[in-house]
This record gives C-alpha cells, sequence and structure tokens, in this order.
C-alpha cells in the first residue's frame, strides 16, 4: 500500500516528539507500506516566524512572508528525515519547489495547480521514505507560496490524490471527528465514518479538524482521509464517500462559530443593481460574506441582512455607511455577539422535517433565531451568542444523543 | 555603481539589527547605486539548528542538515527585504535555487560551479533591491547544499564576481583587518589595504574574517573587497590587487593559530612510497595536514613530523601508531600544546633576510622554534603554545611597529 501520513505542529512539537513520529513512520514501513510522509511546522514555530515579520514591516509583503514562514516546515521536513535515518530508516527530505507543487502566486493563500509526484515515486521505488514539506509551493515564477493556515492538510491530500495513495493519514491532536465539540458537549463522541459532503459543512462551520480545501481535494479525488492521534495508537475517524448505511441517521454533527457579527442595512431601495452595490466595496476590502437574507417590504423598500467575520466588523459597517449614504438607504444597524449553530448529516436529503424540528427544539428553550440558512445537507441559524452552549447542547441531546441510529 | 553588501550574523542578530542594516542599503541605493545583498543567519541561529540536529540524529546526514541550517539565511532574507520594503525601498529576497547558486554536492562544504545572475540584473534594472540568502546553493539535483562556515563571504564574492560588481562590501562586527589580533595585540592597527595574496595567508593562518574560498574568488575575478563595520560609517580595509607601494613594507600582518597539535612518527624507514602510507589513512579520515617536515638521517630512517587541528589529534595518533607498526618505524609522539605564529607581507619578496630576523628576535626572546614554513609571502613557525602570546607581540613590534614605512 502506498501511503501519505501528515503529521500537525502538536504531532512534531519537539525533537522527542519527532522522534516519536519517526517511531510510527518506521512500523508503517515494517508493515510493508510505502510512505510518503507531509509535516507541518513545529506547534508555535509559523507564529514566531509571522511575528518576526510583524516586528520588521508595519504591512508586511506576501512573497517575503511566504519565504519567512516556509521555513518553519522546512525544519520540521529535515529534523523528521534525520529522526528517521537515525531509526535507521533511509529517509529524503523535500520542499515544494523540489516535488514540486505548484500554485498560483496568491502568497498566503495559494492554491494548488499541479503537482509532480515522479520524484515521490522514485524515493519509494528505492525503499525509502519521501518526508516533503507541507504547507508550501512554488509558483510559475520560482517564488516560494504557502497554502492558508491548515495548508499542511491540503498538501497531503494532493500529494495522496497525484500518487493514487490507498490511505492519507492525518495525525494530529484529537482522536478524530466528534459529532461536536467535546469541550462544549461532554458527551459527544468520536464518529467511525463521516461523508466528504458532511466534513466540507462541519470544516466551514468552524471545526478546526481538517482545512477546507483538503477536504474538497479529498473528495475530487476519492481519497480516503483517515483522521486520528499521533499520541495513541486508537483508529480515529475516516472522511470517505457517502454510502447508504450513513442516511440513516439524519444529524451526524452539531457545530458553531463564535466568530461572526451581524450588520443590517435598512430601508434599501428595492431596485435592480444595489444589491451589488452594496456587496461590491465588501469584496473589494476582501471580506468575505457568509450569510445573507433579504426581506422585500411592502413599501418598496428591503431590509438586507448579512453576516462576516467578528474582525471585519468595523471595518464593513463603515463601508456600507458610506454606502447606504449613496443609494438612500435609511441606514446600517449590526451586532457583535451572535453566534451560528449548525446541524450537518446526509440524512437530512431523506428524512424530512428536520428543520421544523431544529426550531421547535430551540423555540422550547427560548432561543430567538435571527437568521436561517440551509442547504441539502446542513441547516444553520444565527442566535444570540449568550445561547451559543444551550442551542449545541440541546441539538447534540435531541438530534445526537436521542437519534434512533448511531453512525458506524 | 553596482555594489554587493553582505551582512554577517551580528550585523543581522535582531529585527533592531536588521531595520538598521535596512537604512544602511536605502542609503546606498540613495546615493544612485544598484545594491546586491548577501546576508547571514541570524547570530546563533545556525547553532541553533546544528544543536537540534544532534538532538534528533546521533550521526546528523549532510544532506538533511544543509537543508535544515539553510533556513536561517532564509529567514534573514525575507526579514531584511521586509524591512527595506517597510522604509520604502523596493526589495526581493531570493534563495540560492532560485537565483541561482549551483554547487556540487559536498554537503556542507559545497564548492560554486556556477553562477547565474540574469534574475538579479533585471531586479535591478527594476530598481529594485535583491536580497540574497548567503551560505548556500543548490546542486545539480535540485538539493539544497551549504558552502561550509563563513560561505555567505564567499557568496558575496561570488556574485561581485558573475554582475562585475565595482565593490563587495563585506560587513562585520569588526572595522577591518587588523595588522594582529587587538585582543592579543593592544597597538595592533587596522590595515586600509591588503592585498588578495596576504589576505589569503592571514585567512588561512587563523585571522577568522573573511572565508578563505571568498579571497580566492575575489582574486581570481578582481573584485574589490571592503571588510568594514555595520556598526560604524568608518572605512574599513580593502583587500585588492597588489600595487608597488605595498612592498615597502616588509610585514603586514603576524597571526597566530591556537588551533594545532603536532605529531612524529620516528625513524621511518627511508623507503619510495613510505610518505604515501603515513598520510594515506590520514587523509581518508579526512583530516587535514597542515606544515610538513621531514628529517633524513644518516642511518637510512627519517622523522617525520606535521601538524593537524588540535581536535584531530587522538584520531590521527591512533591511525600513525597502526601505520607505524606496518612500515616498521620505531613509533609516534606528539605534543598538544602548540602553536603556530605568522608574519604575512608581500613586501618579503624584495626585503631579504625577513626570515633570518625573525628567528634572531625569537631566540632574543628565548623561544624554541620547533617547526619552520615558508612561502613567498609568509613565515610560519610551530612554537610551544605558552609564548603565543611573547612570540605574536614581540614580532609586530619588531616588524610592525618599529617597520621604516607604514603601510596606507
Amino acid at each position: 500500500m502506498v501511503v501519505v501520513q501528515k503529521f500537525g505542529g502538536t504531532s512534531v512539537a519537539d525533537v522527542e516528539r519527532i522522534r516519536s513520529v519517526a517511531g510510527r513512520i518506521a512500523r508503517a514501513r515494517a508493515a510493508g507500506h510505502q510512505v510518503v510522509v507531509v509535516v507541518s511546522a513545529m506547534a508555535g514555530e509559523t507564529n514566531r516566524l509571522l511575528a518576526l515579520a510583524r516586528a520588521t514591516a508595519s504591512d508586511p509583503d506576501a512573497r517575503e512572508s511566504d519565504a519567512l514562514v516556509a521555513t518553519g516546515e522546512q525544519v520540521t521536513a529535515a529534523l523528521t528525515a534525520l529522526a528517521l535515518r537515525d531509526a535507521g530508516v533511509p529517509a529524503r527530505s523535500f520542499l515544494g519547489h523540489q516535488i514540486r507543487i505548484e500554485t498560483d502566486s496568491a502568497y498566503g493563500k495559494a492554491r494548488i495547480v499541479r503537482v509532480d509526484v515522479d520524484r515521490l515515486r522514485s524515493v519509494l521505488a528505492d525503499g525509502a521514505v519521501a518526508v516533503v514539506a507541507g504547507f508550501q509551493g512554488v509558483d510559475g515564477q520560482g517564488s516560494i507560496t504557502t497554502l492558508g493556515r491548515g495548508g499542511s492538510d491540503t498538501s497531503a491530500v494532493a500529494l495522496a490524490a497525484a500518487l493514487a495513495a490507498d490511505t492519507c493519514e492525518i495525525y494530529t491532536d484529537v482522536e478524530g471527528v466528534y459529532t461536536s465539540d467535546p469541550r462544549m458537549v461532554p458527551q459527544a463522541r468520536k464518529l467511525e465514518r463521516i461523508a466528504y459532503d458532511e466534513m466540507l459543512e462541519l470544516a466551514s462551520l468552524g471545526a478546526k479538524v481538517l482545512q477546507i480545501r483538503s477536504v474538497e481535494f479529498a473528495k475530487r479525488y476519492r481519497v480516503p482521509v483517515h483522521v486520528r492521534s499521533s499520541f495513541s495508537e486508537a483508529e480515529g475517524t475516516w472522511v470517505v464517500e457517502e454510502d447508504p448505511t450513513m442516511e440513516e441517521v439524519s444529524v451526524a454533527g452539531v457545530a458553531y462559530d463564535r466568530d461572526e457579527a451581524k450588520l443590517t442595512v435598512l430601508r434599501v431601495p428595492d431596485r435592480p443593481g444595489v444589491a451589488a452595490r452594496v456587496f461590491g466595496p465588501i469584496a473589494r476590502a476582501n471580506i468575505v460574506v457568509d450569510m445573507i437574507i433579504q426581506n422585500a417590504s411592502a413599501d418598496g423598500t428591503t431590509d438586507l441582512t448579512f453576516t462576516v467575520p467578528r474582525g471585519d466588523y468595523e471595518k464593513a459597517k463603515a463601508l456600507l455607511e458610506a454606502t447606504a449614504r449613496d443609494i438612500g438607504a435609511q441606514g446600517v444597524t449590526g451586532q457583535l455577539d451572535v453566534a451560528k449553530v449548525s446541524i450537518v448529516g446526509v440524512g437530512m436529503r431523506t428524512h424530512a422535517g428536520i428543520a421544523a424540528r431544529m426550531f421547535e427544539i430551540l423555540s422550547a428553550e427560548g432561543i430567538n433565531i435571527q437568521m436561517i440558512s440551509t442547504s441539502e445537507i446542513k441547516i444553520s441559524v444565527v442566535v444570540d451568542a449568550k445561547y451559543t452552549e444551550l442551542a449545541v447542547r440541546t441539538l447534540h441531546d435531541a438530534f445526537i444523543d436521542a437519534a434512533p441510529g448511531k453512525r458506524t
């Protein structure tokens, strides 16, 4: 079997952890597997380097910042190869440009455009382990790029896809993917399997186990991903293609995101092109808008409500106030202390009435729903932030603990 | 003018120093120069990384160690470019493989085989500053290599040669090249100019201002090198082609090296091929032999005496004892506490009797000379280590302080 093993920052936090990781890799190889390893920077290293950049420049250039932070993974890759060789396992480290992992030039959040694995194949054919620095690539001009926070996950899945690997193992400091955040919901339990689409919704809803793009890659190329702990031998969670048994339960997980803020433009004249004038300046300021709700009223105006990342609230509000004056809207209101709570599950496609039940459950707890957004396999609501924990626990109780079937 | 400026580890020791260096670079550019900058790792960083490697593996692989330590210069290059941009100076950082600086595959002590400066020329043509990570190159397989301790000097001079730069400025934490070590000889003074050949002898004799190979490069391509302090605006020392005025003084500098040890193989049968049998095992063990003296005696045997780095003494002695048995020599003796003291100057070519005067001076102080080695512009003697300071000071008094002319 060809196996890609990715180790996150806490799994390679120091020399002792790196040597422990090398032992795990050696066992996989001894079991007859061909192993490609992808490593993150040692825990804290990326932040240390970014702090250096900010101490050096008030607005650090993105290309230079990428060249800087990419050293974090380079150090771990070399140390991991050294630890493997010290354990008697032939190993070589590789950087993004050496393999090569080609990306666009969007420094700090580059997207992979092409992966070449000839070099890795020849290392595997020689019986050696290839250790690849995650998180990094190279653009068409030969400049170093990075893939954004969690980008090593995407490096690993992209290599697994290109190698047609049998498995991509993502080693982290949790045991797998849980039905909810165990810090908030004590009875949350580890899922044995989760569908790509469910994982995509959960990842984008604030469950920080996997980078979203890595899941998109895994889904597109059908790479079986195994999320598991590097601190134990326990099986983790398999992120795989959907199968009929997954639909037996309606809700796979309950997620929340406290990093949102809500903005409303009041009494927007209901004319064609007005929405574009509202969201244009926001988009140009690189502010990502999440949920959008528009309520037309009888008087020819409409209230336009949407959420943005909390850190962008003030900037977005200032932009909107200027826009409101230009288009003749009444004004702008907003709220910082809101939270988004979501239930996710492929079973929603076949189980009717899930949304109605969710609203009833929240209502019974006296939780007012401010916004609603749905997709085929998820329902999200925005509520007052103070109700986050109550909402998540109550929904977990009702949809997961009390569910007739359990996801296996 | 095209100027290459190289900044050593103490000159870029922290963010504040890097910002100060950026100010200096900005002034050179404001004066109308096209500037290529070469940087070392922040002081202490290379040692930190090597310590990580040794903590990870008992005998760290050379290729992986190079990939590891090369990150030190990558960090400084990116930070220097960030500091320049923050000061309003357009700047881009480059790594060895991006430029590219091609080397052989002798990891840890690679030699430059080819330098391509097209990329740098186009950056300069755009009016920007190119910041290059020193110390590193790339071999024919695309692996990262490093050039050995002080290798950033060689990076800088090699780039200056390839760019046909007007000057290569080497910024360090001393004011320039001195007539002797100021810590040992208080009246040692900074030389305004020194010939390449003199610098080569001084560099190899333990004056650690410049890496020897950088001086060889400078001499071969006639690159004027200006060694100066990054902590002041004072002129430093120009390392340049020899000119007639330099010969007016006989001795330019007095150097010493305490890192040597002496070994003697006693009563070696004086047969062809015996020297090869003595030195073969030493060379294969990568031990560098410095001075060699052979004294044939009338009985058909010879004593073979030579010096090795002090750290290799025990290993060399063990090898020699085995060889001595094989070739029928009487045995091996040695001494650890010896020092090499040397006087250097292109004036020796035209001033007769310098050697005789040196021996007289040492003899007058009661210093016994154990070995002598000479070149056209240098005389070295090995003496008991306890006489090092006395020998250096006395020779400096006689040949430099009391000399009729002063080197300008």
